[in-house]
């Protein structure tokens, strides 16, 4: 029967702008008989820089849809086309049990389309918690081992389950430059305040320091600066001079979680475009 | 010289959805020369109503380009091209200050791209306000006159004035079916709180009998039952037990004129759609 | 040793307001060699209402404490000594787990000082969940029997566990009036909108209905009436016109979880004072 | 008539944190038979430092309730008596309304209980908008003047209006550390960014760069290190990729001038106490 091969699609095209871009996007997809589901763009016009994404429904010819696409968009431009639907992360943790606990139950129960092929600790402690939700846990202590060597094992452990992002939820390490060029664009961070603000140690402390009113959490892609990738959420929560820093970090891990995980809900449903520093959500 | 002639529209098409509507539209624009500054469309797909925004760049030829869209668009379908920038409000009031100051502020130092050409008042007490930022104030009392006979008399103020559209800026009044229908989509609320709690008059004391957390305020279309139109934009702020309703009153006036102004600011741009008790913002 | 009887408790007084009060309840603490860790008190001017809330540290001597403060308050006074520290709940629940899991996530890994005595549910979806987290679930079906008969066996299963609440964490059924008096103030419930918009049955498509920009979640008090309890806390989302009634729904959830655990902090800590239909929370 | 002596006015108390000081300074105001129409305390356990603020209604005999007092508080206490009510400020400005016009519309029209005695510009580019208001405006040019010579003819200028608070609304200027020191505590600054994040001059342009989705303002007492000192009121709005700087900017200046007028408020009502880098609001 044909309608089982009725796909569901997204393609994300991004190029120099161009008069007619969409009418020639779009008359590619209608020439393909491909209904579109949504679609979203946006023109950089500081830099000329053109995003869409397109999700598409219909008999998908992959091959054919691309060349028509390459043909018709200018030099530079990058498309491509995913299977929409679930996709598939590996998360790494140090000891903190709120995020990953709100990622498992999301999996589990609804929330986030997402497969947790694996966690990876470089402590035992949230083992337990892992495993009640049957999602492997696996240890890579750092113990003894440089940061490249540990880096370098959890890459080859990260590898086995082939995600199509790592998540760092409250992974308390820095990364080598080896480990995120490994990982382009694939890896998301939650930092536990509303950055730029407090980047580095704890941060926590460091509003309860400068008394603050405001803390709050940030999800970014991670580059080779520390908490300097581009930016994909960010949240905040009032808080007084009643709050010590332990109040301050009890009450922020809410804050950070929800981040994380609409974050997430985004970059899995591929809306999460790179631009330099910056990031478009479409 | 030929740019002079370079122009700024925005055209709005709403209509059954379709395959390759995007393709059809901007295939005309591009047809036409025209280039597209923004484009943002919407599907609803429960009832399959295709909503876009399209604003555009170059030389118009309109009646052109609309007969070339008439030729493309499905039957049942709505299109309308305006020029893009400043618009025309008459706002009504009645004595509370706040979100006429506001407007006027905006509207004499930035923020807001528009032209208050009058504001009328059902009592005297803002006349001054109004005056000192060079706007004229029209008294149209209430008193003696049926609802249906005031609603006539500014109406015929109104009129003089041909305004995009009526904001009411805490005009206390309840408005006529007659008067209403003479501003299809055309008058703008703001109701103090957030609708649908507390409808109708003194929403601050039924939210203080209430015992809320949370006040707001909504603002709204103005259609035939009271506070029901369709929303543009709620805002809310946190209250608790210390607050008295007048208390409330005096916070909330800073969420209604935001609210108020921001509303206005995505109507102004011809951003927002009107679709049943919904709107739509592209 | 002396240092070991050293406890900690919470005073919280309610009375007509006079003159002198915080003088002499504070005056009594003195005079028992009470060091007030915190002290926090309101008066509502409008019915002329004192509440205080005063965290004591020291060695207590608890029947001549109360018997000084009774000796010093005026007609109609409550007062009432608990230990500071960990509260006892029961929680009950239907089908849906995001609340539950957020309660027993932070039971065992921080973020509220309570201990779950049991989960009780009227289906089994949620044993699996609860027993992973070793916390004990007993399901009350609630077929074949009438709402008076269900409630009956509810509270002879609660009241086994003698909780010092009853959380309601999505329990999708209407309490009888035995039910709510049975617990005078002790049962807490998340309701999935911003009270008193949409009481009553599914708010996320009452709030689609309504094309609301705002969603919201208010944790109250049961009492006789259906979702009109005292408020404890309220928090709301933005919400926009792309959002069906299910993506409300997932997008509440954390709403609802979040305001449920923070209004359950505050009661746990004895912050929270119910006042006619209105909290006070010092 | 003995009623017409009644008055109503704020203690301020700050002392190393004891045994019975409640009690000791209740009693005392109870002695006197004022009442206390509203308290609040707070004690900072990490430094033991003890905060209260009383306020009172009766009839005052200031230097015997002040000599009770001092007889009461340990080593080191400050304590002050001022009237409740109205108080008095000079703003300074540069070229931005917004600020301005919110503080005075809500001087004209209700919502802070303030009078301005004047605004001082180092241009004249907000005299008109300033003189509508019925307030007198004065120029202070920093044209050839070094800036301790303008910041001298401020103090002169600032001074003939005896304000219990000066209040930058949008003052594009360093101040000099010897202004600074002759208004201390006394100094309130608006902040276009949620500090600490974007110090320095352009914040919504640092911001865009670095393509944060959340914007603010910080409104902070103003002392020797610039955009350093004790925040009083922070607030956030959320932005996305399709706002420019200048978008920023515009939705910014509502943020601006609600954090500004909502912590001028609290400061009015003596209600803020400045505690090294921090604030107690009580």
């Amino acid at each position: 029967m044909q309608s089982q091969n009725i796909q569901r699609k997204v393609l994300r095209t991004v190029c120099p702008d161009a008069k007619g871009l969409i009418a020639k996007i779009t008359n590619i997809c209608y020439k393909h008989e491909l209904n579109i589901v949504q679609n979203n763009e946006f023109v950089d016009h500081r830099t000329g820089r053109f995003f869409m994404r397109t999700e598409l429904e219909g008999i998908f010819n992959d091959v054919t849809l691309l060349a028509d696409l390459d043909g018709a968009l200018p030099e530079g431009s990058m498309r491509e086309l995913n299977s929409a639907g679930r996709r598939r992360i590996v998360i790494l943790v140090t000891k903190e049990a709120h995020c990953l606990g709100d990622l498992l139950m999301k999996s589990a129960f609804g929330g986030l389309d997402v497969e947790i092929a694996a966690v990876i600790g470089n402590h035992e402690t949230l083992r337990q918690l892992t495993e009640r939700f049957d999602v492997p846990f696996h240890l890579v202590s750092h113990e003894g081992l440089t940061r490249e060597e540990h880096d370098q094992k959890m890459i080859e452990t990260i590898d086995q389950f082939q995600p199509d992002y790592v998540v760092l939820a409250k992974y308390m390490r820095v990364l080598t430059p080896a480990f995120v060029q490994h990982y382009p664009n694939q890896v998301i961070n939650i930092h536990h305040s509303f950055l730029p603000a407090f980047i580095g140690a704890r941060p926590y402390h460091q509003a309860y320091e400068r008394g603050v009113k405001i803390i709050g959490a940030t999800a970014h892609y991670v580059n080779d600066s520390l908490d300097e990738g581009p930016i994909i959420m960010q949240d905040v929560i009032n808080v007084d001079h009643t709050y010590t820093a332990d109040d301050m970090m009890r009450a922020g891990r809410d804050v950070e979680k929800n981040v994380l995980s609409r974050a997430l809900y985004r970059v899995l449903a591929q809306r999460v475009f790179v631009y330099g520093n910056r990031t478009i959500i479409l």
